[in-house]
């Protein structure tokens, strides 16, 4: 019965997401745009290049530290336009809400769309509204859809990873998804975690600044780093290879991770990013991306192989070599 | 308490759903592109503009006579478009399925998508799925957001209603509603009732070619045509009369209208719309209309006054007139 049905882990972010949008999605829907898999399509008009994006928010808590749902969903949309190269412009908004959802935390919300718009610089243009009975959802959700300029000369996509790319990471890793699902568990730390919830396009402006030839952007979310770097091995048919002591770790992020049995490696990120660029530029990127506030951690963790294409190899801080797989079997629900 | 809250009839598309627009999301989020109050935002790009748009769907049962929540999902949107004059080009797809939901159901929702596309001529270029535990969602909701492009030299706007407008509707009004309506309650009738939703974007561009000055154009649902002609009423404050007699109404729309004592002029259609436009073209754009599929039974239906701005007359057949008000405290949920 299972077999025929949506499981949680369909919306993990991981395989089996992915198996859902190739085998499901894609036989009906599938166009070069969506066979695609970026952040964001890339349309163009005489000359326009334009990025668009949508994304349905569903998190469980609506309110967490470091953010909420309303700074998820406008974040969220702002990255994957940025992480076509893309400057963000405008964003739609579509609210599904619950009957007898509280005005103050529908007020709130709203705020917080507004303050992080103002941050990224974006207006929220067109907007929708459903209400369903009590039981039909659960308190609200939100889609948030994007649209974005690509300026010229600027060709950054999941496909472009080259060998001999090196890898760098905006900071540190699995903020997000732990802060959400210590919170779900009713876990309190004494190092309180955060979700890194921020909108990168600022930062991505940066390092197009001074890398054109970035090759790659992806924001880890869903699945988490070791996931975006296998879906971006597998589309630049690359291997990539990163090292386990090079990852920017919060210290309450691993003590968390280590209680409730996860790894940071495969947790959602909010306010990250994963570039690759030619190792000529690294350094430079590198420098850029520190100076600004939402890459102060920024490292860089690996490169990019020729030899066994499709493959995330992890070096482990002792020098052993271990397969990084895709997020897989774990549901972890309702994390953005 | 309930003031507190959100109500059912929040989301209705009537008084309280621009009471809540105006009140809680207009103060927070509003700019020139919201404030407007269009089906969907004009963005101009040096010399081109771009008509934007979101909407999500919830509808209740979600197979029904005449589609299903894939094809209004499609439909809906590339309507908002086309209502902007806009030819529609692209849209974004958002799922949010619950735990459970059969692939069977999502299949055949997916190939009515593709299927409502391929008619409207508009590719699905970017999507997202989320997956929510079950209970916390009721099987699947569709967010749709468009892109189209406007023709230079047109301008179409809720705002643009002007006195001696002459109104046309193109077809039978309140087929949607009393459908969605009718498979809830369990009812079946004599002659069977079927949904409306179709892509006008065809019809749009045909009275488009006609008569390039057409002032309004707006697809009546949620809250149906009496509160869409409030709306444009209010927006380019003039009055609107109408004539009861020559309202396109199904016999079957009448009869269970009557039964589960519903007003057709207040329910939902989902492949109709308004029109207004100069006197001097009506006879000529009514010719165009009824030679499209979509528009065979479309009919004059009223005029625009300038004095009592605001206000929406019904001129009865028996010579009376009455005033017609927007939707209010009905709440009709997941109509769309």
């Amino acid at each position: 019965m299972a077999a025929n049905q949506i499981q949680l882990d369909h919306g993990s972010g991981g395989r089996a997401s992915q198996e859902l949008v190739a085998r499901v999605f894609l036989p009906h829907l599938g166009n070069r745009f969506l066979n695609d898999l970026n952040d964001s399509a890339a349309l163009s008009w005489d000359g326009l290049r334009l990025a668009f994006t949508t994304d349905s928010y569903v998190v469980d808590p609506i309110f967490f530290p470091g953010g909420d749902i309303g700074r998820l969903a406008v974040c969220g949309t702002v990255n994957d336009l940025a992480m076509r190269g893309a400057d963000p412009l405008y964003l739609s908004a579509g609210f599904i809400l619950e009957e007898g959802f509280p005005f103050a935390d529908l007020e709130r919300i709203l705020q917080s769309m507004a303050a992080a718009a103002l941050e990224a610089g974006i207006q929220i243009v067109a907007g929708d509204t459903k209400v369903v009975p009590r039981g039909a959802a659960d308190k609200i959700f939100i889609n948030t859809s994007g649209l974005g300029q690509i300026p010229a000369g600027i060709d950054i996509a999941g496909q472009n990873a080259a060998p001999g790319d090196v890898i760098l990471v905006s900071g540190t890793v699995g903020d997000h998804g732990l802060t959400i699902l210590s919170r779900r568990e009713g876990l309190a730390f004494e190092s309180p975690l955060r979700s890194d919830a921020a909108p990168l396009n600022g930062l991505v402006r940066l390092l197009r600044d001074v890398c054109p030839r970035l090759h790659v952007l992806r924001d880890p979310t869903r699945g988490g780093l070791a996931t975006t770097l296998n879906e971006i091995a597998r589309q630049s048919q690359v291997a990539v290879e990163i090292q386990e002591e090079s990852l920017p770790l919060r210290p309450a992020v691993i003590a968390a991770a280590e209680i409730l049995g996860l790894d940071p490696l495969y947790l959602a990120n909010e306010g990250k990013l994963v570039a690759f660029l030619p190792e000529t530029d690294a350094r430079q990127v590198l420098a850029a991306m520190r100076s600004h506030p939402y890459g102060r951690e920024g490292a860089i963790i690996g490169r990019v192989l020729p030899e066994n294409p499709g493959r995330v190899i992890l070096k482990t801080a002792i020098g052993g070599r271990r397969l990084l797989d895709m997020l897989t079997g774990e549901p972890l629900p309702r994390i953005c």
